[in-house]
């Protein structure tokens, strides 16, 4: 499985994403799920990707050779953020419908993604596309994306985050959310792919890969569970009624 | 869907569950998922059911039956918890597989099990039944189980229960965990029924329907959610290189 998460918020866009990928449980393997796309001062994107790991290789592979070949319609030229989805979406249903075909399943191939960013000249957005190649678009009301194994960490986010939150708070909701997962669920593990863009800027961050060994993360996750074991038990003793 | 979890611990077990139910968006329901069994100071057993309501009815029906005819084999007569489980999965994989058959299919009538209690004699064990009617025992490195929907609950138990923790402190997580999980998920939903069975007592309290508007309840998610905030609030600013 994967976690990945991204957030639209009004001072720029948060990604994250696990590297844990298994096929079985005795083939477990890291594989990047975040990948870059844009051009300096003119547009930033950032896609991230869960589920069949040959379909979603496939689907960056045509992003890429897209760009390479300068096609008709790639990530470098698309006009805006809903094209950029749609181009995704298209490949991911043709190639997880082309491998059904071939494996006489309805199912089994398919791929789910989110992508976001800026094009100058326009807002920035959020949009998670799925398998069968159609989106959504991240809103205020809804400024966060989940894909892959997504239960786990989505009660922090849903508590912490709305849409005015800062990206420093939102990087630290995004960390403990990926804590809860990997620390309830196998198929999700360190390290984490980040990336914060900053809203107006144009500019990509290299990201950063945070493994199990960083401080920061490291003294975030003990204070995260020295604090809910406090909170705990700061609460009163369950009234005398609750054991009759 | 449904969520209900029960913890075997040290000095009792702990039981809990939601009471929505539903078939579609626009068809919900509450239903009691929490059913006693037994015979005062000779054995108590709680069954915590999640799945196909029909088919948990089903199976509910049938040991409520085979407990007013006496049968050879019924839930005040088996020898052991053991039994007892092994008595509940043979009534839901014969019911399910009945429905699947008449229905032509091969999956959708499922439901899973918990139960737990004591026999006098015995020890206190703590049994979830699968919908094939295979069942695996909590221990003390795993001392409690969940079924229906586990995961948005499943990390605040992770943390803060282990074999040793008492009984008021697995109320306070219940109630965390059920409270994080009806806040995510539309599925789930309150009052909550929640019983605690002290080891060796047994006694089968009455147990207790928790809704919203109990005080307790009530400041224990404000605590929690304040709690929360404060944690996330304490963390230091994430640093530069967060940002690069």
């Amino acid at each position: 499985m994967t976690y990945c998460v991204a957030l639209c918020l009004q001072d720029g866009i948060v990604f994250a994403g696990d590297t844990r990928t298994n096929a079985g449980i005795d083939h477990v393997s890291t594989f990047r799920k975040m990948y870059k796309f844009g051009v300096e001062g003119e547009r930033s994107m950032v896609l991230l990707t869960a589920g069949n790991l040959a379909t979603s290789q496939a689907v960056i592979n045509m992003l890429f050779r897209g760009i390479q070949q300068d096609s008709e319609r790639n990530l470098h030229n698309v006009a805006t953020l809903f094209d950029a989805a749609m181009l995704v979406g298209e490949h991911v249903s043709s190639i997880a419908q082309s491998a059904q075909t071939r494996a006489h399943t309805q199912e089994g191939f398919g791929s789910s993604f989110l992508i976001g960013g800026q094009i100058r000249g326009q807002v920035p957005e959020l949009y998670q596309v799925y398998q069968e190649g159609n989106c959504i678009r991240a809103t205020r009301d809804t400024p966060y994306f989940q894909i892959g194994e997504s239960k786990y960490g989505k009660p922090i986010l849903d508590r912490a985050i709305n849409y005015h939150s800062s990206l420093d708070e939102a990087v630290r909701a995004v960390l403990v959310s990926f804590d809860s997962t990997i620390r309830s669920n196998l198929s999700v593990g360190f390290p984490i792919d980040l990336l914060a863009y900053r809203n107006n800027s144009f500019n990509m961050p290299a990201g950063m890969r945070i493994d199990e060994s960083d401080p920061y993360l490291h003294n975030i996750r003990e204070q995260w569970s020295d604090g809910l074991k406090s909170i705990l038990q700061s609460f009163a003793e369950p009234p005398e009624y609750y054991f009759k």
